[in-house]
């Protein structure tokens, strides 16, 4: 299939234009002014640098910010290839909305806010409770069993891609300066999985993990699942392709507010394992979206550490969570925060009357 | 020489007692309760359990919590090791006490109050501005040049490491819940590669790095001077000899602060290359201090690779930073709410209603 059929997210594809590298350069000029060795903060100055970029400042905000958590159920849950019954999507995202999940934990710790998309859950969603806006965007009761056909038809796939893109542009309304996109929905791995090899032309065994923390038993099927889904499915490298017939409608809605939010020049906080499955497909269509994506973590899948390599991104973290929901996004923001304090409160060597270094004063007494 | 010449240090060392690691088994079954599944959120659930063992509760807290910098010149400076003048020293003190550093804005960032203690500045501070608290512990004007001789007499290690102990004490009494410790000196990380050296029986070449940027020339004759020193002093592997001989002041006050935040129960967060090593020392001097003391973040100076092996810690971060003044401390301390945040507010199973794993509902069915 081809752009054509997604009249929506081909016009938000071409809002996205690359930063100006010209302020990533004078902001490492301001930073080399600071009172401390040179890039002696690492990935931190780095960060600053790229968030100047992507805002055209060298002034740069983290605040204020939010969590999207894009919800679907998946239909090859039914192979069992998850250790929880697809009920608990439901159960899960009704969980978010009374604020007892760890996302809501960890996006008050953020200072970010909290926004639920139901793309394509299956169950009963309870809508009470404060701790997350609600938006219902169902799309379908979740994507049909990839092991035995595609996972979507082209309007369902255009239907969830919009709902990110509304996401986004809700968000740069509001003036969200980081968007961080997290997911629900059991039996994503797997679909992330067959994704993966498919983007990387690798086998199921390869980039097929323990997801939630299944057996042994369990493991093997979900390998088995997922070669049958690329052999059923044929899904080839094209990245529409391979997120209509082995995605989910929730990593559609992931790329959708991906691609709008960097159009609006936002700064976009990756996730976990299935959220970067988002990232592949965004970057492959449009590699200038990578200016604006910061791979927030690193999870223990073996299919993560694949598409970080495909997208050349370093994590900012590595604690082992594999979790979703956006909670490596959450805690990765309070790096970018720290980046911005750095850039913002800092003195200069010459406003604090800081001796240079050695070589400067050298390179000053030699002369040029 | 042996703890007999340092009276307060070894009382405070006696009260450092192991914590009761049955609360960290009862966090454990606490976390394997709450709505994600069994470890998914990694070391961030490592984190949290073992806050619940240091304060023995399961209601885990984060906050207060203060950075101190301790602050000293290195005879060693002399031998032109760092790529910067030993005035700077004095002059980056003064900067934290207007609040110009880097840790000024990375503590603020992580709600942290910022004391600066100097334990033997060479220079003259100036003691105005707001951003940080300040006092005058300084024991000397400086280290001896290590390279000629040992650093501090008995006397000067014990007021030293005395300076670390009262830091500590004044931190119980307020009621700081998480203390992390930084350091400012110029050619501070001579001393902690010497000190490295003796204590991993490791040779001068394998622990040395470029510290603030150091080009190669200046390099070599680091490598030339940590080398001396070793041969000079002759540390052996006994701690409190390589922290009298080749230490520097404020590392010996470290090691005091830690080991009686350690006897006060409270959490430490690590630093750089320079506070590692007194955590090596203190470690050594009692095993039983690691159970209070976290890895904040590891440098790419190879040394501080070296101490984290020997002290069995991985460190949080991993950002390329080789600052110090407790810049990763504060840094890490995000982590440690995040984990807070996990234990406290996270609903359980049961209370959402969430179905349990297909494995848990099998062994219920099918019986014990």
């Amino acid at each position: 299939m081809t752009l054509e059929a997604l009249p929506r997210f081909r016009a938000a594809l071409a809002c996205v234009r690359g930063v100006d590298s010209s302020w990533r350069d004078r902001a490492e000029i301001r930073l080399a002014s600071l009172t401390k060795p040179p890039h002696s903060l690492g990935r931190l100055e780095w960060l600053a640098a790229r968030l100047c970029a992507i805002q055209g400042t060298l002034s740069p905000r983290a605040e204020p910010r939010r969590i999207v958590i894009f919800a679907a159920d998946h239909g090859v849950a039914a192979e069992r290839v998850s250790a929880y019954p697809a009920a608990v999507t439901a159960q899960m995202v009704s969980n978010f909305l009374r604020g007892g999940a760890a996302i809501n934990a960890l996006a008050r710790t953020a200072a970010a806010d909290v926004w639920v998309v139901d793309v394509g859950v299956a169950g009963h969603v309870d809508v009470g409770g404060n701790g997350a806006r609600f938006t219902s965007r169902r799309v379908r009761a979740g994507t049909r069993n990839i092991a035995q056909g595609p996972a979507m038809s082209v309007d369902e796939l255009a239907a969830a891609i919009d709902a990110g893109l509304e996401v986004a542009d809700a968000a740069a309304a509001q003036g969200i300066a980081v968007l961080g996109c997290g997911e629900m929905g059991i039996g994503s791995t797997t679909a992330a999985s067959v994704m993966t090899a498919a983007l990387a032309s690798m086998s199921a065994v390869d980039v097929t993990g323990h997801g939630t923390g299944i057996d042994e038993d369990t493991f093997l099927r979900k390998v088995e699942i997922v070669a049958r889904a690329l052999r059923v499915n044929q899904p080839g490298r094209t990245p529409l392709d391979v997120l209509r017939t082995v995605g989910g409608l929730e990593i559609a809605a992931i790329v959708g507010a991906y691609i709008g939010a960097a159009g609006h020049r936002m700064a976009i906080v990756g996730d976990g394992f299935i959220a970067t499955a988002s990232a592949v497909v965004a970057a492959e269509l449009c590699p200038s979206f990578l200016d604006y994506w910061f791979a927030g973590h690193q999870s223990p899948e073996p299919g993560h550490a694949v598409q970080l390599a495909l997208l050349r991104q370093p994590p900012l973290l590595q604690l082992g969570m594999r979790l979703g929901e956006g909670t490596g996004a959450a805690l990765a923001m309070h790096l970018l925060s720290a980046a911005t304090a750095v850039m913002n409160e800092m003195a200069t060597f010459e406003s604090a009357g800081i001796s240079k270094r050695h070589e400067t004063l050298e390179r000053e007494v030699s002369g040029p």
